[in-house]
């Protein structure tokens, strides 16, 4: 995919090379995209406002553990918008050094989230569990340090990227495991008939200031599929309400909705709209 | 704080001895009580089943990171209630051996959201950040260690416990930064007056459904404090909303808006009514 230099689009993810937001920017984009890991979702947005940076995949949330509050706290800050989204199905793989044998390991490395969410398979294992901030990071380090009494968790193209086998695949408790990422860049998408938009408001600490915002989305028969309340940063205890709702911005419901919304909230933030994953 | 039999009553909390969990169950029930330190959240859901452990005190939500996800997918299996809440504000220490000089450290270990919120801080130190699955279990390792390099990020409680100086206090980047805890336990509070009541519903997935059902708690003046949609595992991109409001369960409005949503939502299930804290 070529930007209009010619060039290939290049697009940011947080993590090491083979983190799953690089696969999801694979399955969004294809392959002919160059990717930029970058160290935190910080940096990602930071990365993406910029002219040589097309866009960047954030995760937006998973179906075992919920919402990633911090893209949703940097979505509020950033000047960037949603143009798309992708849900990619989480596969956690053990990997290791070739010839590495399960029952001769004595550490297992990877962000706790992968961690927690192998728990049971790790049980099986005599190793100990070590925290570590990344699950392709974890990995590489196993490679960089030559560590062969020890394995990562981490996705099948870490495995290929650092050279490693995949010991055990799908070792995960619970198979129904995808993460929804967020595609953010300079703009939002064209109306395509089947779109998706997230928008975030305030409200007034006051019985039904909530209902009456959701009321307007309701009687325009606009469908809600994401909402969630999250504590205003110096202001313990208000919330802004984050919410994804079914059409384009620029449908007419949509923007007549938004436009009332406007008037009857402290305030609005339109997110970006974009077309819906399947 | 005695139970039935004369004996102090035994509190639940996930974490070492001085984790901020224990903390909460201090500053709710007083100095007087036995506290039990467990693993896991499941774990300390588990133990407060038990008939020698009366309650158990679980984090909520964070005002800086959100909800904490797990204790609202066990509060929604478990036959526990909650019982009660407290807020209390989340003071980082710096903890190490006494003379340890923060210009010496090689390493800083603490549970990663701790380290996150300390980041402005760490990054005037030379030390490498080491996550770990722990606050108050950080600093009881670099005392069980001796790690005389290496410093804890974790609660003054922690230091008095494991014998360790704070070299250190307020080391976090944002001072707006409070933890609600629920206390849970075999039943939940009388009215007082001043109450709060926290419930999970679900609800189908088609337009105006959210809204309807929180018509329900508007149109009787019932105020919104919190609203959360939640992944329900298993089947991906369905919802359950968690949702907490002002008013006890026997209230008459809260019970006739309760009423009319068991018959208008697939399921609605009652968390419990606790007085509001402060």
């Amino acid at each position: 995919m070529l930007d209009r230099e010619g060039d290939r689009i290049r697009v940011a993810f947080q993590g090491e090379h083979g983190a799953y937001s690089e696969e999801a920017a694979y399955a969004f984009f294809g392959e002919s995209i160059t990717t930029q890991p970058c160290v935190t979702l910080k940096e990602a947005f930071q990365v993406t406002e910029m002219e040589s940076v097309s866009f960047g995949v954030v995760p937006a949330e998973n179906s075992l553990e919920g919402t990633i509050n911090q893209t949703y706290d940097l979505l509020l800050q950033s000047p960037l918008q949603i143009s798309g989204e992708i849900k990619i199905r989480i596969n956690h793989c053990l990997l290791g050094f070739p010839g590495t044998k399960l029952r001769e390991l004595t550490k297992v490395y990877s962000h706790p989230q992968a961690l927690a969410q192998c728990r049971g398979f790790l049980d099986t294992l005599q190793a100990s569990v070590e925290p570590a901030y990344d699950t392709a990071g974890s990995a590489k380090m196993i490679r960089d340090r030559g560590l062969r009494n020890a394995a990562a968790i981490a996705s099948e193209r870490a495995a290929k990227l650092y050279g490693l086998d995949i010991l055990r695949r799908d070792i995960e408790d619970d198979s129904e495991n995808y993460t929804r990422f967020f595609v953010v860049g300079k703009n939002d998408a064209a109306p395509t008939g089947k779109d998706k938009t997230s928008i975030v408001f305030g409200t007034k600490h006051d019985p039904g200031s909530l209902h009456r915002a959701l009321s307007e989305l309701a009687i325009r028969g606009i469908n809600l599929t994401k909402i969630e309340s999250r504590p205003i940063r110096g202001t313990p205890w208000e919330y802004h309400f984050f919410v994804d709702f079914e059409g384009h911005r620029n449908d007419q419901s949509c923007s007549d909705a938004l436009r009332v919304l406007a008037s009857s909230t402290t305030f609005v933030k339109i997110l970006g709209s974009y077309p819906e994953s399947a």
